[in-house]
């Protein structure tokens, strides 16, 4: 069903550029389970290595906000782009880092307002205030 | 340039039902500022009560989430819709609510790899895994 | 500030394949204006060709669509698309054609409720009803 | 396969929020049939609440806009978000409410063209005449 | 499951319009196979007519770019635009056109490189050169 | 204008972690011009730094497409993204690298035509024919 095979334990065993990757993946998370994302990209070692450093660097690593904020903001961005896998499994890793059903009911009123603004605003051409700019 | 009149504070100032809402602004806010946005849906009285009662529940009334969580959700909808005036005017909002230069590079960081596995995942039209579904 | 030049009426002139859009513009709308966007695809004749007479066919010819509801549609369309030039060139068509302040302010009402219940229903990944698609 | 549960009528008639915006769905609709939407907000009261209150106002209630072309502009806005769910239930809608087939083929043949020309104004980059803004 | 229905042979044999198209999709591209979108275009002849002919014009008639090119291109498109059925369809089409592994992973890496800056641009709302406007 | 300070070169000469990603840019293009893309993200080193890293990698090391094929990519996913400065920046980038105006025709042409028939596909809700995943 995806325009790329998606590569089995087995298979994974037998490439170690691949591998390596899979295996830092259930390292990184503690957890055996490897989900499709990853397994459609090992057909692409370079992209699957790259993605996945960036989402060890982005997403785990200690920053400047709460992890289940950059989730909250993952989950936004996936949502406008209509990605139906990517709000499938952010939504499962937001309620793996603690999301409620509050937060993310009020997740979804933001996002609906948002939305909402966005199109008055651009049907409505606003010309940005000297204030927002510093001007 | 905004393809509504801004309506000036003298104008505003002669339809109640406009005045209401801008004095509202005024009093929640604390600011004499009104901007563009306001200005140019006063040329709707009924869509600026509903969009400024909304905004009042939902970005200003306590809740669940806290009010610069609020702002980087509401950043990230405005830049993945490409709303040049929604971006300046929550990115002035969330500045005023405290977003340091270290959250602002982090929530770009976050918004840059969701886009980017958004395009991988649909373009590779990956099948959800039954582990996030409860399936 | 285009990527490609705008013609002027004098290069128009010049180029017979070109000035016969231009002229069938010209007499199509009883009006001697032609706008920006003709004048930068006359840099591409043949999809100046091909454009100009899917807009006569789709948006001039009559239909099963009243003229004013093809523009507000086509609103809808470039606003949600983020196409400042679309928004207001068919925004000033569809006041041309007779569009109200109260359907313009109702069209917008339409829009935002539109984008805001699209993201609530994309953000909870709702399936199908079967009463929708007859099963 | 939602990220949030879809509620039964047995479950709606335990909590009496959620009850009276059913109540009122199936009263405004004159039908017992509530569809998905309403069942997966069911988990959000207050969205659900606000989410309905606004569709009345926006969609249902009398307006300056046929409400046949207030569906068109509904699946206009879905089809370019992306929105599966909400493309066919206001499909739906708009037949309900006595779209012909050559009304949705018209739709269809604007959507389209709509979609052609904002992407080559956006790729030329076309400033906006004067005439268009009054300038 | 589609909003309008798709067409058999046995039906489309009997409307010598669609029938016309579809004798010409299978001439053209020598092969028997009219996939579906063509079967929901067939309850609209005029949008199934110039959908077809526009697509025999740009995809299939030579031109200054290569036709593997113009496919990774509509993938492009179709990707951002979140469209399944084209994503699928295309992909395929590059891949019976020559598209190599590799230059699915370089067109998915260049993609995803451009999703992210395009993120980043439009957040930072950053002003363009003078250097790419000849300015 | 911008939502972060634009750096000049006297500026990025103080911070030697900007200054090497400058200098490399300014190696690796030959050419002392540094657009105001990176101006922006030296205010976020790591940022900047994982950016022009992942520049290098995927538009400027040889690969599997041709440089001017993956400019083309670029371009449509900004152009369908609708970010302005990411237009300008590698219509110009495509141009510096050999496009032709033919060819930049025959870009909008596809890029045209797709949006047109992405818009045409999600609206018809068309289901993949088993034909292009191998089912």
């Amino acid at each position: 069903m995806a325009t790329q095979r998606l590569w089995t334990d087995e298979e994974v065993s037998r490439i170690p550029r691949v591998l390596a990757v899979f295996d830092d993946i259930r390292a990184t998370r503690k957890s055996d389970f490897v989900n499709n994302f990853w397994r459609a990209l090992a057909n692409e070692p370079a992209l699957l290595e790259s993605t996945w450093s960036r989402v060890k660097e982005v997403m785990i690593a200690p920053g400047a906000l709460d992890p289940l904020v950059k989730e909250l903001i993952y989950i936004a961005v996936s949502t406008i782009n209509g990605c139906s896998y990517c709000i499938h499994s952010h939504t499962a890793a937001a309620r793996a880092k603690g999301m409620s059903d509050e937060q993310h009911a009020e997740l979804l009123a933001v996002m609906g307002l948002a939305a909402q603004t966005n199109s008055l605003a651009s049907a409505l051409q606003i010309p940005v205030d000297p204030e927002f700019t510093g001007g």
